[in-house]
């Protein structure tokens, strides 16, 4: 029994939930609502000290960290891979992920915190934004509160994560000059794990990402977005109000 | 034919030296002077672009990235194990891993910046630092070197890496409450890769880790450093001064 705790279809709930499609595995979808804070109720702190989503539930083990999900999917359920065969290929996957989680999601998100996060924080009361906060398990989610509820993030912060992003841009531009996917001839965890951080680029920031400076990556995004496991993913329920979404 | 490029065996460069003498791989090991900035030398960088130590050649093909390069190990040289078995305990090493790579390093590395770099940055005569640091292929490198060669961390910033790598200590110890080993009953990965980070804790920081608040952990480090790869590992060339050791 497979269940999977997750938010909206964007950010790091898609990794899991285009894996699960891809590989066609029957699974329970709870929908944790990160608008009204639910991810940090005592119920699903339970589940995940961080209180963060996505969580895997097989049968009672926990897993979290939406690129060992996905590992972990790929151990359990290898019949439709998503791991390279080939172990330099599979390095390469891993090393594309790991420069997603640790690079260019890192300076996404501190983009989608100053847009989409603020937004949230300054519509709150004060009073019960500070209870809200103090639920808060993990010290820098509730820093990055604090941060965007006040004087949000420098120029100098935000500038330094669109050249990230720019940098993200065209480091997946020269992979996909030398293979059809990012980790080589074979669709893997690579392009999974970094589809939902992609596909908003184009549209926030055009000079980073257009036909002119990056035409493969762009490609690749619509052969992404044209399969079936991304189209059954993206059509999970979305409750973020259209006003308030920054990349999805 | 396996290549390991290295610096001395601390940090990250220690995590492919204990998996290599652990499988028992032979292996020709190539040392790479940090202190003298050989990473960030035209034939480094041809190998590895981001300038960064350590790096795998394995018949040719280049593997970065310490925790990918114990993955690829294990995926090409399974017959002495070190990812366990059970998946779930799998993606525990694997979730202990990524809190290392991503939270409890980047703590220890700054302090390691501020004491050990910042000596380093400050012998070296202006024009000629300049000079080393534009060859720098990361930005971020620069940047930090920039940082200790001037006014370095703030005591703010500082105080939040001690306090990181206070919750690193305790995460450890809460990990190693339920089982001997990091990730489970199987020695793997997960001990294999925070080795290093951990070693330098008791002499540094005595009061974030010690035999009242971390006596398992301290237990788990014996046990780590008696192990005969772990000393085959420690025996490899340390050129740093002791002066100007900080962990190692």
């Amino acid at each position: 029994m497979l269940e999977l705790y997750h938010a909206e279809p964007v950010a790091n709930s898609m990794k899991p939930l285009i894996a699960l499609f891809e590989k066609g595995l029957e699974f329970k979808s709870i929908y944790v609502n990160l608008l009204t804070f639910e991810q940090h109720e005592p119920w699903f702190v339970k589940i995940n000290p961080n209180g963060q989503v996505p969580v895997l539930v097989h049968n009672g083990a926990v897993i979290t960290e939406s690129t060992v999900i996905n590992e972990y999917l790929e151990d359990v359920f290898p019949e439709v891979p998503l791991r390279p065969a080939d172990p330099v290929a599979r390095a390469h996957m891993r090393i594309w992920s790991k420069f997603v989680d640790e690079y260019f999601c890192p300076a996404l998100s501190m983009i989608g915190w100053h847009t989409m996060v603020r937004k949230i924080a300054q519509s709150i009361e004060k009073d019960e934004l500070a209870k809200l906060l103090e639920r808060i398990p993990l010290e820098e989610q509730r820093k990055k509160w604090a941060i965007v509820a006040g004087e949000s993030f420098t120029e100098e912060q935000l500038a330094d994560s669109r050249r990230k992003i720019g940098v993200s841009i065209q480091r997946l531009e020269a992979l996909l000059a030398k293979s059809p996917w990012i980790a080589g001839p074979e669709y893997s965890f690579a392009d999974v794990n970094s589809y939902s951080m992609v596909a908003g680029v184009p549209r926030l920031f055009p000079d980073l990402m257009n036909a002119d400076n990056a035409g493969r990556s762009l490609e690749w995004l619509e052969r992404m977005t044209a399969r079936p496991a991304v189209q059954k993913a993206l059509n999970m329920p979305n409750l973020v109000p259209e006003t308030l979404r920054t990349f999805g």
